[in-house]
């Protein structure tokens, strides 16, 4: 029954009196825990990433979908000086925890860590200055922000409040799944490119179409248990009983011009937008997994 | 928020524990005042049906949805002897209303209704001699019957007791919107041929494709009020406080290939089957509203 | 988990969206069947209800709580002209039956029966010259009729309409159980005195005080599953699979000196007003199961 | 409609799959910024617990209440080895913070803080050596455990826990409610004798009565929410538009008798123990607002 029922769910911004998606029992912890094993990210994508900052000069970074901190912790490891929020409480107090163990180090000790909300970032995070020399928001995080009222009135919010915490001529990373495909094909490819790892055996794919246009994607993820948790002890502490663990999250499918669109209609027409596709600068024809938008404050 | 919820229901069979999708408030008023207020039939429909059954010799009818009685009640009126059923103890109510309106007029003094779940039928209805000459199952209802596991398991035992229901020799007139249609263009057509009326002003219909193959198809019906229920006082009655109510129904968008697969599976490969669109011998190309289903039980 | 949820619900009243008590699955099936099993009234119920009303010269009757007719039956045998009603149309359709059972009797042809709300019955039904000779509001109907806001304003509201539903000089019978006792000794009897049977083996009572005041009293009926359904298939059509079935219903705890009270705020402080227990007029010191009012419109 | 429902729900213990009474929305903030600004403890709580502890020579304590850490933070500065540990997440990400703020300080540096589940506090928190010298549960935590079954087997199971986790000799301090009081008069008094502040302008106290005997306590806070937040931005932060904020939380209702036989059967018949009301050695006739329980595990 649980099956027939498909909603989307905040996860980047809980909405008020909605617990977020991790908020209930046995699943969260399989997922927490399976979110905290890809300890191991690409190279290819720490490369692409620190040199992307390195090349534009940036130093004090915001990452708003910060979850567990894998990214913020390799950004602190590069020596980037980094504030890290996310709207999950249970996800931040997983960062908590990992600063503190390396509190002693001098990176972490300037680690800053918040709980905050897209919708009233400007309210729950302090502007330094003129503001971030870039904001990343990466690992397919924005499309957890729905769009129940079918106008993307809170994605328009979101990604404004992102533009007021950018010094001027500060960047916004940010990434989204190729949805075109997944809506092509009917099918999310299993593959990633942002963590190393095995213990993804299927992803069960549905796509809502309103009125012929698609609305809301629906990822089951389907978790190899023994995998991921080696150990029994493990494995008796999640109360993993199965084999195999089912997941689901929701996703607004940003399309590749649409999602151009809103950038541009919350940066301005003429801010400077570039496009990759895996990593790579990207140009039509590539069917990348995930498409990674770089867009710029303007200076005035 | 309650828009961005997709589930499955059952209207023609109520899952124990399941409130069927008629159970609640203020929706289920103006939906039953929307259904009971169709009470003029198209001709077209009448004549078909009529035709047909006494084309086949048949008497004694099984109305296995017979909602709140408006075909029942023609037939009765036609002069065959009826059986009605239905698994919403709110839409059997209202056929109870109409049978004791006209208690003196002899069709209905015989005219039986029962409350009755698809899925147990041989239990909740007794059979008199060798079964039914016909059953009929119309008006788009069995695509409420929804398919939890992904099996069409409830399908086929639905099916199979209908032939159970059924003399040899007897048919089945079952019906289903056009879902090839609905699923090609990504939107239902607001047409009826079943009623006459024109308080139904939109449609948006939503597609959810799983793994590619669609699985569940979700109609809102948008319904002028002020055209519905002409009168204060109804309006009132029904806590009618917007001129347009929204109403949602979810069905199992059968296919007309796969369709006659499962019907074939249930009553043998080699019986007789033919297929009407729009009341009209289908024949490739055509591009009808409803498919209606005709199927024989064989002899032996 | 679900012995740890006490709420209040409508019975009598069915709140809009709020799926009556009687409302889901097989508890209500169970429920329905113990209700329906109790057709054989106690003598002394009988004789207290008819020598009242003939004693009044009544003749046209209101049963505003009908459940499944049980009581305006046995008033039509007696040769009282009758309209039934309930909040519950679950309920209204086992009249609906029973009427339909025995049309052919002249009795039951006159019987008029609707669903109606007690908070808005005098648009539900249609009062006939100066109004009925009658109400009756008996079995404990009334104390389900619940009181959210702490100032027993839904109970003014029903009973200000009971009272337009008469004509001058006609009267209300209204019962409750001795909630005095139930309070006093934290349990409720088990005995009944409208009905014989013995498949109800025990009642768990829970009451809660707020501020020191009760507020609801929820009990929990346990039914011997084999002395109600004797027979195995009907064991097997509720779905019974246990011995003992558990049913919850909640109460408002209307006591003696309160609901007098509240009785002659809606009536009159002057009208007539007399007070049986157990069928007998009560006097200081009785220690009866249940308070019979009856409280008489006044002539002008 | 909201508070005509009364459920138990864990807040020391968070069920499996159910979130704990602090999960969601508004209220919880609100919760938590009223719990978060009790940093005053009364003097005499802080000199009642410290002298206690140092008078039986305890050094390393486990706090298995800790909430946001307010206790554990003054055990620290008084020179204690603590670990503390809540079963709510929200809890355990304020204690982190406050741990974070101060790490540059010794005995902050040496602070642990986990996420542990009363029910299964072996697997979750290590012990060291022998055990801990004293456990302390405070500030009437335990009596949030819940007694779904009516056994009390869930607080035999938690404290049997804390009695494996000290070492021979130590002791366990919980506290609970003076719930006798709260029962005769039925009423909470709002006299906190653990922390200053006046932000709290009333309790509403329900007593649910099973079969005669009280089994769960739910209290409703009112909360003045000007003397709580007096500041316009946080106010705005909170959401708080209303006045009054209104917070229910319930409770299981420990009876000084019930719960000495319980704590008995846990730690032995002969083990030793001794009760305080309001931090002063209880006698006879004395109405404390709180009982304090100091239990000794057996040396052998």
């Amino acid at each position: 029954m649980v099956d027939s029922i498909y909603r989307t769910r905040s996860l980047g911004v809980a909405a008020q009196g909605i617990p977020d998606q991790y908020a209930d029992g046995k699943a969260a912890k399989v997922w927490e825990y399976y979110i905290g094993s890809r300890t191991e990210r690409t190279e290819s994508y720490q490369h692409f990433l620190v040199d992307l900052l390195k090349s534009r000069k940036c130093n004090h970074l915001l990452d708003v979908a910060c979850g567990t901190g894998i990214d913020s912790i390799m950004l602190l490891e590069e020596g980037f000086r980094v504030m890290s929020c996310d709207a999950s409480d249970k996800m931040v107090l997983h960062a908590f925890r990992e600063r503190w163990a390396r509190r002693k180090e001098e990176c972490f000790d300037n680690w800053e860590i918040e709980v905050a909300n897209w919708l009233t970032l400007p309210d729950d995070i302090s502007k330094e200055g003129d503001g971030f020399d870039a904001i990343i928001c990466l690992g397919n995080s924005f499309a957890h922000l729905p769009d129940f009222e079918g106008t993307q009135e809170n994605h328009r919010v979101a990604l404004t409040n992102f533009y007021a915490m950018l010094k001027p001529g500060g960047i916004l990373i940010i990434d989204h799944r190729n949805y075109d495909a997944i809506i092509d094909t009917g099918r999310a490819p299993i593959k990633n490119i942002y963590y190393k790892g095995n213990c993804l055996k299927d992803i069960q794919t549905s796509v809502l179409y309103v009125n012929g246009r698609p609305s809301m994607v629906t990822l089951d993820y389907f978790i190899a248990v023994d995998e991921m948790a080696k150990s029994e002890k493990v494995r008796k502490k999640l109360a993993l009983d199965e084999s195999v663990y089912k997941f689901r999250l929701s996703y607004y499918p940003h399309r590749l011009n649409a999602f151009t669109d809103i950038l541009k209609k919350c940066f301005g027409e003429n801010c400077k937008h570039s496009v990759y596709g895996d990593f790579k600068p990207f140009k039509e024809g590539d069917k990348p997994s995930y498409y990674i938008h770089v867009i710029e404050k303007p200076l005035e």
